[in-house]
């Protein structure tokens, strides 16, 4: 049993993340902090909570450290770094929700969101993605939690690229469609209801900051200098991420062995499904479920790959992911407190 | 042809104003106001109207007045209030969109709202629902338009009131059912893409501020003093109100009896749609129409009646009712500019 | 550790029945039938349960009977009763999601549904809903699992029917609305999603199947012979009903004694949650779990309360609540694979 | 005043031509043919129409035509080759909504659908897409109404492919995204609302039949032989497509120049809304209109576009189209009866 609090409970990740660990058999869950919601009841803020807990929000501060073995940073970007520093020095484990630590490049995440105060820890924390990077999230103090587009592109593109089939004189393209939820709990007229509802929208064209880390993390992967566009699109339901990727290849391949490819990549991963060839993955097939569903076809020519992801954003794409960090460093099952069923229909 | 002028039109009910009011073949919209978008062009602020108008906001001046006849105020009550008077004491004919016309009954209006500037001009303004008060609306200088829910509720019963068939020691049951674009254009959380979406909700139990709008025109049309319960609840879909009545009758009655009363009732009024026996209506079948379906129901013992009402809360709940009044005041035929068939689906 | 059965598992029940007892930490699901995917694996019909079960498909025959303790049948009315019988007639303990088992009262189940089969059996078949009959569940051999706006309508009601506060004189007014899953699995017009999308739209106007289950349930707990009036309505999301219930009162009470009525009522009830003073029940924050959500108003003469109930709809309202059955009969902690939170957003 | 009448029109894009031909200013319709409907009045079958028309459907016989000057064929292809020939050779024009007459190559025609039984009467069709090809629509007697996804996708790539800029060496990806009524109205478990509501699913991924299409007509407008992959969507919405277009140039550009290539190539088309630099359509904008919305993109290299192109599928991806060519070949006002503003919100 492990001791856990939250930085940041108050917005959608929070509380996924807090239905995760007050769940979660090893998991003592002691305390949630919102500077907005400070002494409100946590059931007062998110009526779906009534009867879990009796946890009221606390506000931050760093005497909380000392109740707790773990933390989960879910503050925005820029607010974390501090808040991770001081919890790293104070020798806890932690994994981070933010952008703040998934760029070893220091460099590309000031050029992406603004000046690091905690370059040299932003240097050496772990990508917190397991089925890349299992062994160095085991023995990591930080973990920097993926963010939800990248985990589903990166997914759906990897063994391609790993395995250096991909033709890099062409860019992976990577046309995204994201519930709404992915944009946050502040309302804005964007997410407003009437604005959103029945609407299909591409925003930040080629401009969204996960299109650096998409492409950093496949350049890990890969001997190549190739480039990575980044499409997203807003879509008219809650939940759920899917991914399309397009990949030119270097040599012309058949389904069977791109299937081949995928299906050894991801044997013994729990989370990720790689779907019979024929088949495409839904967001509605993953909801409340930390998998990734991926799905494959072939050009007739062989030569371009779509390779398609489907992921529950809160799930997979932050809160589900993080507990699987949490999971693989506290020495757990990997998948303990997260094999609940999707929700479906 | 008549000049008309919009004072507040950023909002939902502004937007679907001005489609309409573009589209009429005898009106040409001279300004449109708002604070908040001063200066902007209308098409920069709704995208769905670029190409159509090469209007921008302006900011309200009692200098605007001079260039139309005809004054639409679509602004928060409370503030329409003062501009209705000036405009009126210009000699312009208003349909107000706010509440601050729909009580002739001042007290009542100050108990439900707020404090009243123009209790006289209250006091002898028309409420704008044109299948009661024609003739009325034909000569008034300022018309009322009816709140959304007091529009479907009440042509849902008033046909039994106005009978005398309403057994009044029972109280009138509304139980109303809204999209989501009847809160208006302000971001909220209760408005927030994944708050509302998938979520049924009741609110403003008993507490609603159209309560009262619906027991006051009701009771004009009676003479029993009973009670109306209205109990909203918000629905996970854009546009469409549909009012379920409870009705207790003072003798019983069959369905046919009342089918015929409400076709009655209706005939030459060319937006209530009576549905045949059998049918029920959907917010669905009257979506970006005029229109307002009733269908009835009659309990086995033929004392309760059920009638259900669906509009579409943005255009007989509010815009096309005010331009259904302007029509009716400036002798056009009542239907002109509203004839667009509903877009189903 | 009991072994289970299910007939009948290709519909929206099914799946989540399926969903349930493969996360049930103290039950073997041995297997599932369906006629119309007979040899199918599960996981080709449902991708989401895809990893989580190796079964397929079986044809029901009464040789299934013996690899199980409990069967669950999830078969339409009028197919159920048959089979359950012949369970029952093994030795097998079984709770039935069809009507078949719901009303004691055969002649009224003929009346509502078809001749039956089995009318002993059901005149000794225990209506499952935990919070009123737990101590006839306990040592039942057959439950009928109640419909879904029954359990809502039901549990919104009975605490003023039982203490005798219900003016039996004026109908209860039922006024309930499903997302779509409830109508099941088999596509037709009226679920297809463009006709469903975005409409409201009230069905079967008191003449669903559902009105005398709720009648028949109500009576029971009170000596007074009162009507039910039940209208339900079909809401664009997928899961969810809330029922909002109209009850005139003999006496005027206040809404204080009325919260503490339906508190007192609950404790112990781990399931239902009866909402502060203020607060509406959404069928958003029971999502995905076996909650019934209740909240309350009452008109200021002190006589009309309104109780509105939120549940899910498969879960709560067929699936979860039959899991909750078998628990009980099997001797397990009633809520045992029952806990997961709600999915919000 | 033309006399029309409609072949098929019991489908979405019949509703949607009757509702636009009923309001249509020159236009007379006077028959509906439905195989399955026959006898029934029209708004038994579309509750939207009540009261817009006393029209019954009628079975189709080739006497009606002597009724008419424009027949518009609504009918599956396949069963449209048939009619349409008749229709032509009784002296009548034809608007025809299926693919049948969408390939002038015939060879290619059969390879993508099936065997044509009027191969000279399609080659020598016009392609409907007035952007293109206004002048031979003018002088036509039969046109070939484009499908949904070739409108967007053609209108979003066609100025690049014209101008000679596509490198086609790297194929041009469109990523398309569809509502569900897009599937048309004959249910089936992909469109139930269980099942499609808050899902995102690809689908017939590169092997969509509107492919072939869109390459063809791409062709017509280049030298260049390159390639199309088209990767269909399916998004929880009723109405509308965004298409989301990939090119790769053959040398680097500005986004300034490409915005004034757009602007210049869709000036004088009254239905093409090129959005200012830096706005994305969305199909909440087009929504209920025949507009089609673009916006673009450019890589920092200068050397990929993206182009992105939103309509309402059942408005300019098929009946407003089909009336906009109507309007052509009567010589007609282009936009008559086609210039209702958006629905929005």
């Amino acid at each position: 049993m492990v001791r856990v609090g939250i930085v940041g409970g108050s917005g959608y990740t929070g509380v996924q993340l807090m239905a995760l660990l007050l769940h979660h058999p090893d998991v003592s869950l002691r305390w949630v902090t919102s500077r907005k919601f400070e002494g409100q009841p946590v059931c007062e803020t998110f009526g779906a909570l009534r009867s879990l807990t009796d946890l009221a929000f606390t506000k931050y501060s760093p005497d909380l450290l000392g109740e707790v073995e773990f933390v989960f940073t879910a503050v925005p970007h820029g607010q974390a770094m501090g808040i991770v520093s001081e919890a790293v020095q104070h020798g806890k484990r932690v994994v981070d929700l933010s952008a703040d630590f998934r760029f070893q490049d220091v460099a590309l995440y000031e050029q992406t969101y603004q000046p690091h105060t905690a370059p040299e820890l932003a240097g050496r924390a772990v990508y917190g993605l397991p089925e890349l990077f299992y062994e160095e999230i085991k023995g990591a103090d930080l973990v920097g939690n993926p963010g939800c587009y990248p985990t589903s592109a990166i997914l759906a593109s990897v063994p391609v690229v790993r395995k250096g089939l991909w033709d890099s004189r062409s860019p992976i393209i990577v046309d995204a469609k994201s519930g709404v939820s992915g944009a946050g709990r502040d309302p804005n007229l964007t997410t407003h209801f009437p604005e959103a509802d029945e609407g299909l929208t591409p925003y930040k064209v080629l401009a969204h900051r996960h299109q650096p880390e998409i492409a950093s993390i496949l350049r890990k992967s890969s001997n190549e200098e190739g480039l990575v566009y980044f499409v997203p699109h807003l879509v008219p339901m809650n939940r759920g991420i899917v991914s399309t990727v397009y990949l030119r290849l270097k040599e012309a391949t058949t389904l069977e062995k791109l299937q081949e490819l995928y299906e050894t990549f991801y044997r013994d991963k729990p989370f990720v499904r790689v779907l019979p060839a024929g088949k495409t993955p839904s967001s509605h097939h993953v909801r409340g479920s930390n998998y990734c569903d991926i799905g494959l076809a072939l050009a007739p020519d062989g030569k371009t790959a779509v390779a398609m992801a489907a992921i529950d954003n809160l799930i997979k794409g932050a809160s589900g992911q993080a507990v699987q960090n949490m999971n693989i460093m506290a020495g757990f099952e990997e998948s303990a407190g997260l094999m609940q069923p999707p929700l479906f229909p």
